[in-house]
Order: structure tokens, then C-alpha cells, then sequence
């Protein structure tokens, strides 16, 4: 027993990895990815309990957190918690690995894609930008094939190949990578392109039904509508070309250019 | 019947105005404001059936959505919605109001402050963000005081002097205001300030208990910390020295920066 806890002290100069998902902690995406950082150090996970995908940077407010111990190795510890992706950030940093400082934060492999407008609706980057403000490299992985059973093959080796640079870049904080990963076989993957968000947007249809009382119910079906399709410099691009894409991710959400346009129109004397 | 009819129909050139928040139909700050724009025009308003403050740019993608009357008068329609408020927002854009193009739209006013990265964690802003898309003008509104009985007397009075501002201003789309108020009597406000996003972050301090059956569980209870306090052209500088701060968002997260800084690390041959 001694010996372990000495064990564990020295192994605990290993990297420490953080990892957490949207599509929760049984997802294969998740677990992919797992098995192929284990061996670079000391791995931590908290995902949520059940899948939150669409989640966004949502927090709980209504309700506490359970946490949920899931497996318990040398090296490996995986925890379930019952609130969002960013809930399980927030849990991480700032009540189980207190004190603690990971070295990376990664979110994914998620189901499907995050590029262009949906970084925004995303629980797997709403959870990446939560990590991002803590100072640590965060990387958002996701893969352009929802479907529950995906090949994660060439996912994984672009998604290591990234890490890889990350971990021994010594790069600028912060820094959050949102990087989607193209639904075709390795050799078919042309290389990796740095990009741009891409400036289309959603347009939903909503589906329609009744249910056995007979009240309407909708089902939200959305079409993604890409408004500069010819721009060689996008994230969406890049994906449609077999490109991995990487968009580095900043928070200001601040239109500076209408900061100086509309400070004449709204200042002006009020009353 | 057929005079009312041809009646609505003359109505149809008077502003439509769509509303919703993320506090529940209910709220008090929705309602305020409601009745105070009800003159301008036709007004419909989607809100979600219970609280979702927190849910950011959440939508709902594992159940459907259902939409339920609260109330149908001449120019003033009101409908509870299942789901998040971007939910209400696309429920409203893209089925509800299938091609009658609102001229505005207003979030809030919300029950506490989005200001700084709050934005992001906002269900408030989430819903004025995502009506921008639609290139209809957006105002997120909110008040600094989170009390379901909050005193709206001085934030519906500056919210007017802004929405009104707005729908005589023939502004450059797109157009998302991030709004707050300070929660002061309206002779202590000091005037309207543009500005920009504070870069302050939430740490989380988790409230352990222990559930009846044993169990830990974990309530999130953050603060803020204000990276920049004497940088005079933030938001939490305007709030904290009493003036309605006035955001304009837009909604591309790339670092462009980075995009120069890292193209050199990730493009070079990667096998």
C-alpha cells in the first residue's frame, strides 16, 4: 500500500490529461480517444451521465450535481456526472482535481460535426471554452459521423497528431482548438488546415405530429445553410475538401467595429 | 367576424414585435416589458414554460417540443414552449411566423445580469443571438437583480428608450444588443454607455450535502472575477459605475491571430 502511494506521488509528474465529452461517458467517440492518450500520462475524466448534445455552455442552475464514480485504475479515473458538459469542466477544475493543474483539457470525440456556426450550440466546445479559461490548452474533437458505432480510426491518429503538437508546442494561452475531423478513411484525409469559422447559419423545419392525446408536437430538424461556399479559408472548406479542419477559439463576443458606430446613436442625451 | 378579419389584415403593417427570455413565461421581467411595447404594434410572444436561466445556446434534440396558448388577444399573442429559449426563437422564426418577418426582437428582460462572459452562459443572450441569424434586429435585456419580484420601473423605462432607438434607427444588419441595467432607481442612472465584452472568468465554489439516502451532491455557486477593473470601456466598468451598458455582439468566435500563429505548427506535413 505504501508502496503505491509513493508510486503515485512520483507518477503524478506525468502529464495530467483532462477529458470530457457531450454525448456522455459510454459514447465511443470518448472512449476512442481515451485508450490512445493513456499511455502519455495520468488521465482524468468526468463526462456526463447521458448524452447533451445541443447543451451549448449550459450550466445547472436548478438543480445539484451527483458525480458518479465509473472506473478507478493506476493512471485512469473516469467519473459520470448527472449535469452538462460544462458542469463536468467545472467540476474537474474546481472540485475534484483542486490543485491540481491538467497539462490538457480534450472534448470528444464527439458524434458528428462542430464547425462553423454550431461551435455554438456544441456541448463538446461549450465544454473545450469552459477549460480554455482555466489556462490549460483545451482541444474540441469532433468527427463528421453521428452514428453511435462511427470508425474513430482515422479520427484517433489526426486527433493524436494534433495533441501530440499541442502538448509539446509550448504555445500561447489561452488556447482552444475547435477541430473537426472529416467521415473518411486516414488515406483519404489530405492534411490539416488552420481555418476561419464559417459565416453560414440553421434554418430549421420542424417536423410535426400528434401524440395519443392528441395535442401537436414538434420535432426541431434543422438544414445548414453555407453563405460562402467559395471561400477556400472556412472551416466548412476545408471539411468538404477531406481537410482537418482547426479553428483556434476566442470568447470576445464583442462587434468592435458597432462599438464605435452606435456610441453616437445611444449616448446622446437620454432624457 | 369578417371585419375583424380585414381588420387584422390592416394590423399586418404595424410593427410585429416577437418577444421571449429564459426566465418562464411567467416572469415578472418579460411581462413588464410586454405591456410596455404593446403599443407599438403587434407583439407575439414565445417563452419557454419553465426557468432556463443558464441554458445558454442550448436546443432540445432528444424530445419534442410542445406550444401551448397563454393568452390570444387583437395584437397580442402569448404561447409557453417546452423547450430552451433558442428553442423559442426557431419555434417562432421558422413555424410560427413562417413568413411574417418580425421587425424586432426582444429577449428579457432577464432577472439578473449578462453581462462580460456571462454572455455566454446566458439563455437570455442565446435567444437574442440566435434571432439575429434571421436579420432582425435583437436586443437582449437585462436587469441586475435576480428577485422574481425585482422593481422593473427604471430598466423598462431605459429598455424603451434603446428598443425605440432602435426601430426608428434604420441600422446596418446584422444587429444583437447585449443590454444591461443597473438595479437602481432611474434618477441614479447615469446614461447609456457602448461598449465592450469585460474579459473577467467564473470560478465555482461546489456546496457539498449529503442526500437523504447518503449520496454526495454538489450545488454550483460561481463568482466573477473581473480581470480588467479599471479598464473604463467594459461592460462591468459601465455597470459598476451606474450607466445601462450596451454590447453589440457578433457571433465569430475565430482567433484570427492564432489562425496566422498556428498554420505553421499544424500544416506541415503531417505523415
Amino acid at each position: 500500500m505504501r508502496i503505491f502511494v509513493i508510486m503515485e506521488n512520483v507518477k503524478n509528474k506525468k502529464p495530467l490529461i483532462f477529458l470530457t465529452n457531450d454525448d456522455g461517458v459510454d459514447a465511443k467517440g470518448l472512449n476512442c480517444i481515451i485508450e490512445s492518450v493513456r499511455e502519455l500520462g495520468q488521465i482524468v475524466v468526468i463526462a456526463p451521465e447521458r448524452p447533451h448534445s445541443g447543451m451549448a455552455h449550459a450550466i445547472t442552475m436548478y438543480s445539484p450535481l451527483y458525480l458518479r464514480t465509473v472506473r478507478k485504475e493506476p493512471d485512469l479515473e473516469i467519473y459520470a456526472c448527472s449535469g452538462t458538459p460544462v458542469d463536468c469542466v467545472k467540476m474537474a477544475y474546481d472540485h475534484l482535481l483542486a490543485g491540481r493543474i491538467p497539462d490538457l483539457t480534450i472534448s470528444g470525440i464527439n458524434h458528428g460535426s462542430n464547425s462553423a456556426i454550431s461551435i455554438l450550440y456544441s456541448g463538446t466546445m461549450g465544454a473545450a471554452i469552459e477549460a480554455s479559461f482555466y489556462n490549460v490548452p483545451s482541444i474540441g474533437l469532433s468527427m463528421l459521423d453521428h452514428h453511435a458505432d462511427a470508425d474513430f480510426t482515422a479520427a484517433v491518429e489526426y486527433s493524436r497528431i494534433i495533441i501530440d503538437k499541442v502538448m509539446n508546442g509550448n504555445l500561447q494561452m489561452p488556447l482552444c482548438l475547435n477541430v473537426n475531423i472529416p467521415a473518411v478513411p486516414a488515406d483519404e484525409i489530405r492534411g490539416i488546415m488552420v481555418c476561419r469559422q464559417n459565416q453560414g447559419f440553421w434554418r430549421e423545419e420542424f417536423v410535426s405530429r400528434q401524440d395519443p392525446r392528441g395535442k401537436d408536437y414538434f420535432w426541431l430538424t434543422g438544414d445548414f445553410y453555407n453563405t460562402e461556399p467559395d471561400a477556400t479559408d472556412t472551416d466548412e472548406w476545408a471539411l468538404a475538401n477531406n481537410y482537418v479542419s482547426i479553428v483556434p477559439v476566442q470568447v470576445d463576443m464583442t462587434n468592435h467595429r458597432q462599438v464605435k458606430e452606435l456610441a453616437p446613436l445611444f449616448e446622446s442625451p437620454v432624457k
